[in-house]
Order: C-alpha cells, then structure tokens, then sequence
C-alpha cells in the first residue's frame, strides 16, 4: 500500500470510524458468539500473496464486529469506562504516523518533553501539590504509564528499593533477601486484584486492610496490622491506598493513612484509576486530600477523561525514588545530554523499555474541551448515576448497597444472591445492556456504571425500566 | 468535536501523515533543539475554554515537528527499526475507534480469538514446533505483548514460580524466599540491558555468560557458569539465550545451550526481538534451530515486520507456567465461560491488566503484504546491509567488527576508540544522518542499521559517502 492508497482508504477509514461510533447505539452491546467462534472463519494460516482492501474490510464487518463487544455504545454500563473521544483519536494516528520510540530524551525529545509538561498541565488540574510537578527544576513529576496495575508496580519496586537500602543501613549485616523476605505491603480488602498481583511480581508479602461499613480502610485499621506485624518481626514499608475502589467506588481514609505512613516510612501509593478525573472539578477535589502525605499517585485519563487508552498518569515526589530502582544504561542507550541535569530518560520510569508517543492524546483533548468541557463532561456522568440511583430508591424491592459518589451505582434486589445472580444473568442474557457484578462482602451486587461518552437520560431510563421489567419476570417465576 | 467534524479532520490527518511520510526525506533525522526547548513554547497550564483545531494542528508544526527524532527517515540509522506501515497505522486507526479493552474473553471475545489465531499464523510463518501454538488444542500459544523487555519478565516470573514450586516440593523444609535468595539467572554479555532491568524487578541474582569471539554464548561457558554457581548452592532456573544482540546481532548457540537448559530444568527464553522477523524467509530459518528446546520464544514484529508499535509476539510451549504465575479472579472480571476449558483470559499473560486490539495490526499488515511481500522486505534490507559493509570493506582504514548477518553493520575506523568518537560526533552533529554507537569489547564501535521502510540503496551510498567524507576531514585534522 503505498501513500497515495493510504489516502483513500485512510479517508474511508475515518468514515467507518465516524458512523459506527455514531450509529453504535443500533449494536447490540454484548455479542452472541460462543468461545472458539472465530477461527473456523479464518484461513489456517496467512495468505502467500497480499490481499486486496476490500477482502479485509469486509471481513471486518462480517467477522471482528460480531464478536465486539461495545464498551462505547450508551447501553454498555460494565466495568467502568474506557475512554474515547474524537481528538484522541486524531492525535493516536498523529502519534502512528511519526511512530517515533521515545524511551529516551534523545530518540524523540519532544516525546519526552510533551510529557512532563502534560504531565505538568494535568497535576495543575487536579490541584496536585506543587513537589508532584516537575516545573522547571523539580524534584517530582509525571510520567504516562500504560495502565495502573504498572503504576503500582513501578511504585513498589521503587519502595522495596528503598527499603532495603535503609534496612541495610541500619543493619550491615542483612543481605537484601533477608530483608525481602520481611518486606510487607497492605492494601484494602477493596483492592483491585492488580495490587495483589504486583505484590507476587515483586516477590513481597501481600496483606489486606479489613475496611469500615463504607468499605474504606481507616487509619485506625492499617495501624493495627503495622503494630501487629511490626511484633513478629515484619517490615511494613508500602500501603497502596484506594480513592474509588472498583467494587463500589469506595475512599479510602488518606487524612488519617498518610500521617501513619509518614510516620512509619511506609510508601504511600494512591491509585485512583478511576475516580481521578473528577478531581479536576472542584467540588470532588476534597476525595484527593491527604495526598500532600503521599509518594506517588496515579490515575487513569484513558478511563474517565477523555484520552483512548492507554494513558495512565502517575506522579512521583522524588524522581530519583524511581529512576534508583532500575537505572541501567548501556551505550547503546547513551546521548550526549544525560549530564545536563535536566534530561528525563522515562525508560528509568517504567516496566517496559519501548514507549509511544502517548502525550499527543493529552493534549489534543486538554485543549479542545479546555478544562471546562471536561468539568461537565464528569459532571454529567455523575449526575446520571445520581439518576439512577434514585430511580432504584423509588422501587422498595431494590435496594442501594453503597454511597454513589461518582458514576458507579452498586444495587441489587433484596433477598437472595441466588435471586440477583439470576436477575444479573437475564439482564446480560437478553442483550439490551450489558452489566457486571461485584461481591460486597457476603453479598452478591449489580454494578450500574455511566460509561459511554454518549450516554445520555434517556438511555439510563431504558435501562431502568428494562431491569424492573426482567426483575418482574424473575419474581413471578420465584413466587410460582 | 462531533461526528462531523471529525470527518472533516480525520481525513485532513490522513493527508498530513501521508504527507509527513512522503516527504520525510527533507526533514532533518535528528532535530537540533536543546534539552527543555518545549517547555517555554507551551502555556503554564491547559486552556480552561475550549481551543480550534486549527491552532493545534499549526502547533504541531511549530512546536513539535522541531523536536522529533525522525525515525522514518531513509537516513535514519540508528538503534534497530522501528516499524511503520499504511496498513498499520489503518488497522491501529480501527482499533481506536472500537476501543475496546480485551483483558478477559468475554470483555470483547474477538480481541482476543483473533490474537490467538494471528499468533498462530505468525508462528507459522517461522516455523516454531508445534507445541508452541494454541490451534484448536494446543498447550502452548502466543501472546501480543508490549515491549520484548516485557516478555522477558513474563517468562522470568513464570520460571520463578516454576522453580520456586519445584524446589520445594523436593524440600518441603525451605520457604520461597529461601529459594528466591539462591536462584540465579543467565544471559549474555552482549544481552540488552532490559534483561537485567527484569532481574532486578523480580528479584533474583542474574549472571552474564560471557562470548566467543562471534559475541556468541556457547554451551561450554554456560556449562561452566551452572557448575559453580551449583557448586556454591545456588540454583540455575532461567536462561535468556539471545538471537541478534542490540550491540552487533550475534546469535547465541541455541543447539549447544537448549539441551544443557533442559537437563538442568532451566527455563530457556529466547529474546529474538530485531532478528526473529527475518525467520519467514526459509534461508535464515536456520537461526532459530533449537527452539525446540526452549519453552517460550519472542520477538518484535514492530521491529522489521511492518507492524506499528507495539506489537512484541511471545509463545510458550505451556501456557499454564503463565497463568499460574499470576492469576487472581476478582468476582468483576469473572465471565460465565472460564469453565469451557478452552477461553483465553489475556490478563494473566502479562504485567498490564488492561489491553487495546493490536492484533489487528497483524492481521491487516499479514493480509496486505502476504506472506511474500513480507519476506521481500527483510530481503531488501539485508541486501541494503551488505551493500554497506562491501563499502566499508573497500576502504582499508575501516574494518568490520562482527559478521554481517541481517540489517546490521558493525564498523569504525582503525584507530582509537577516541578517533571513533569523535568521528560519532562529527556524523551526528552534521545531522545527515543518525547512527548510534556500541561497545564490542574494548572497542567503540559505530553501529548501522538498515531501518527505515524507504530506505533504498542511493541513502545508503550517501551515507557512506558523508561518513567518509567527514573521516578525511578528521584524519587531516588527526595528522595534523
């Protein structure tokens, strides 16, 4: 394919783009195939000779499409969001084009420097304090990671690090996996699975902080679990805390966490994947307080602020803290500049060597929503999920089973698990929208989640009155 | 931006691209901005009122087009490929607008059946043994991941667990952190600093094995290496054999080190990331004999197989050494299928929990060029390759410092190592061209690579030209 056909078929591309995200609402949202339905489709193995366009694109339609599932249709309200919007997706073909590796300043300078100022831009609106920023001598700063799970890994390695460095300096005779073998990071019993995933990749004990009746750790209940394993000889020295957990967008309880941590040498993570963006409105900006206490923070743009994935912002206090971790530095890798004391090489920030140009996304849709179109566009989320969830109130059958904060409504019908996973189980089976559970404590919940950049009033109504009508079905039947 | 404006866009970006890549020639491959040259241009924060497009668009012009580093450039010479293609960048474009996110089966089933199925063509193509494909059903299979720095600590933590869980079960006595503290891994001298990067991430001792006299590892010197490690209590469970190191493409000994790896129950990976793309054509197969040994195998298709990053393909012979490394099942990314026996679930492939549609890339660029079209490619630019080094080889006060085997040479200036330098410096200031050096040994050494996918033989010539031309001037200046 040569430039010339690039043009033509890029221009139809960009078509096909435009109406299936325009016309996505006629999809069904979850798709009918059964595992193991696409090969029988395709040829055992690839074509000698190439293929015309038109095969492929076609197949598109006849063989990818069915087996989508459609986390932008208004009907999706699964998971939590994945963002995407029309500048993102402008600036991710920008960024294919140049197709520059920027894994360090010198492969692609403007790769990297984009970045930190993004990165930079995007702490400003979240209100982070001013020692998360790089700036223009700072000790801190942002780097895109590509997803939270990594941004927790990255900030435990660097506190292992850190760790054993001042175990062992305060005790010459420990080896390193002496001291690994003691190291201990806490997490809420809310956690995403990633952080205990993490903890089995950096090779360190895991335990789980039992929260409150809101499902938020206390300062009160990681104190006790330090105290306790301090006793038996443990080393306590990382505690990732959650702001929107992913069961039921719960807050962990950082003004009264980070003092402790601070006090204890523990590294404070925070992972916000999703409730982040809303800290750029004011009036969610309280959720984030205590962050002043933290080491790193992390949320997700690419879930709820408009930018495709993956764009997973973190922030670092002291840089240095990450780039100690693994700085390793062949002369391959060796510019002209690293003694210039102003270079960021972001291969030392992260897991992976190779890196995009990811920044391009951020500041496409920071400047054409500008920070207001953002506001509201986090607004109207919530104020959707605030509709639902009075919709679920006006119905006594139902009830809420956490505080809806942001656009996560967890609700079920009273009575059973047994009843909601049959009620879950006929709403993903009749294919209309497309929900997933979570286990709150012993029970068994509906997650109602306002994903799509789409959604609008009408479409969570729908989706009401389709629940109410397949719980009416459900219930006669029990009552039968 | 709606739908219709981003119609009238997107295509405006399809010709910029195709005018970006067109025209590449006359851009300058390597930029001349200063480290933080980007920072004064941009405001101190992002706009709060939405900007036009027509302002960002005339910025990434002026502001970032200055700083990037042209890695399509036909003069481009530096580090190893990067890949780039129409096709690609049309496939990429899709999988943007879908934007799913393919962490489970049921979170979009065609996401991940159609990788399945792309990694078993792929492994096809170079004609891996069987038992490292998934085809209906097989125990092995393959895996898009991000980087080969990525593949490589997939496999490292598999064999960890693996080793960690036969030791003890052989000595019921010993914790895994007793074990973890006497494990040790292998790999070259002349291995990319990202697999020790990975050692230190999953916390275990690493070991470079040093070369012959091709920069290759043989078995003898891996032999040596597990003796006395064994001798002092240590205990060998990885090896990271590699075939086309970054510094000057050697090959390691595969037929020599796999039967060693396999006697002595040590996972052998193999890090074939540039090299492994050339293994379509039939006539350099050859390099690959003994993965038979191996138990998991990676390389890059966004290096030399037309496909955008990232697109890193990794296989293993049992896919359950992975998933058993990590798997954690919260309630909300559980699906009704896991049961089936036959459901892929990505996630626990791999560090990151979420994922975008790459395998689409490979499924347009292997439709579109064929299987023929593909082999071409790599043909030409080995050929490219050899024209140089027959350049180098004319002129006797070059010499050529390791075999020329795919799209690398490997040259300086018989002399010092400072005269290399220097004669570094002269080519990269000049800005012509771009090349990035290594060490061989004692010696430093100038390292051209064939990269670009335009790259004819008349760049080639000019490069030759320029760097000689720029030695004459540096000798006079020498005798002087």
């Amino acid at each position: 394919m040569d430039a010339a056909e690039f043009r033509k078929r890029g221009k139809e591309m960009v078509d096909y783009i435009a109406d299936y995200l325009e016309k996505i609402e006629k999809r069904q949202v979850f798709p009918d195939v059964q595992p193991g339905y696409l090969r029988p489709l395709l040829p055992d193995s690839a074509p000698e000779e190439p293929e015309t366009y038109e095969n492929i694109l076609k197949d598109v339609e006849k063989i990818i499409m069915p087996g989508v599932t459609h986390w932008h249709s208004p009907y999706f309200f699964a998971y939590f969001p994945t963002a995407n919007s029309f500048p993102a997706i402008l600036a991710d073909m920008l960024s294919a084009g140049i197709g520059c590796i920027g894994f360090s300043w010198a492969s692609s300078p403007v790769c990297t420097e984009l970045e930190t100022v993004m990165l930079d831009w995007l702490g400003k609106m979240i209100n982070l304090p001013p020692n998360f920023l790089a700036e223009k001598n700072g000790q801190g700063g942002g780097v895109i990671q590509g997803t939270a799970s990594e941004a927790t890994l990255v900030a435990m390695l660097a506190a292992r690090t850190k760790a054993i460095h001042r175990v062992i300096s305060e005790n010459e005779k420990l080896t390193p996996e002496d001291v690994m073998g003691k190291l201990v990071a806490y997490t809420s019993d809310q956690a995403h699975s990633s952080v205990e995933k993490d903890s089995l990749i950096a090779g360190v004990k895991i335990k789980q902080i039992p929260t409150d009746d809101k499902f938020a750790v206390r300062g009160s209940a990681l104190r006790k679990a330090i105290d306790n394993d301090k006793a038996t000889g443990l080393i306590p020295f990382f505690f990732c805390a959650t702001l929107g957990t992913t069961p039921c967008c719960s807050f962990d309880k950082l003004l009264e966490l980070g003092p402790i941590c601070n006090e204890e040498n523990i590294w404070l993570h925070i992972d916000a994947a999703y409730a982040g963006s809303s800290f750029i409105c004011p009036e969610f900006r309280y959720l984030l307080d205590g962050v002043e206490f933290a080491d790193s923070f992390n949320f997700n743009a690419h879930k709820w602020l408009l930018v495709n994935f993956d764009c997973s912002a973190m922030w670092v206090k002291k840089r240095s803290d990450l780039t100690r971790a693994f700085k390793i530095d062949p002369i391959y890798l060796k510019h002209g500049y690293e003694e210039s004391g102003h270079i960021t090489d972001y291969r030392h920030w992260q897991i992976p060597l190779g890196r995009r140009f990811r920044s391009l996304k951020l500041w496409f849709v920071l400047r054409m929503y500008g920070v207001k179109g953002l506001q509201e566009y986090i607004r109207k989320h919530i104020k959707l999920a605030h509709e639902f969830k009075d919709l679920v109130l006006q119905d006594d059958r139902f009830e809420i089973c956490a505080d809806v904060i942001m656009g996560l409504v967890c609700f079920r019908l009273k009575g059973s698990n047994k009843l909601n996973e049959e009620l879950l189980k006929s709403i993903n089976n009749a294919r209309r929208i497309h929900l997933v559970p979570c286990h709150l404590r012993e029970k068994f919940v509906l997650r109602f989640a306002i994903c799509a950049r789409t959604v609008e009033s009408a479409h969570v109504q729908f989706a009401w009155k389709h629940i109410v009508d397949l719980a009416n079905e459900l219930l006669k039947v029990h009552k039968q």
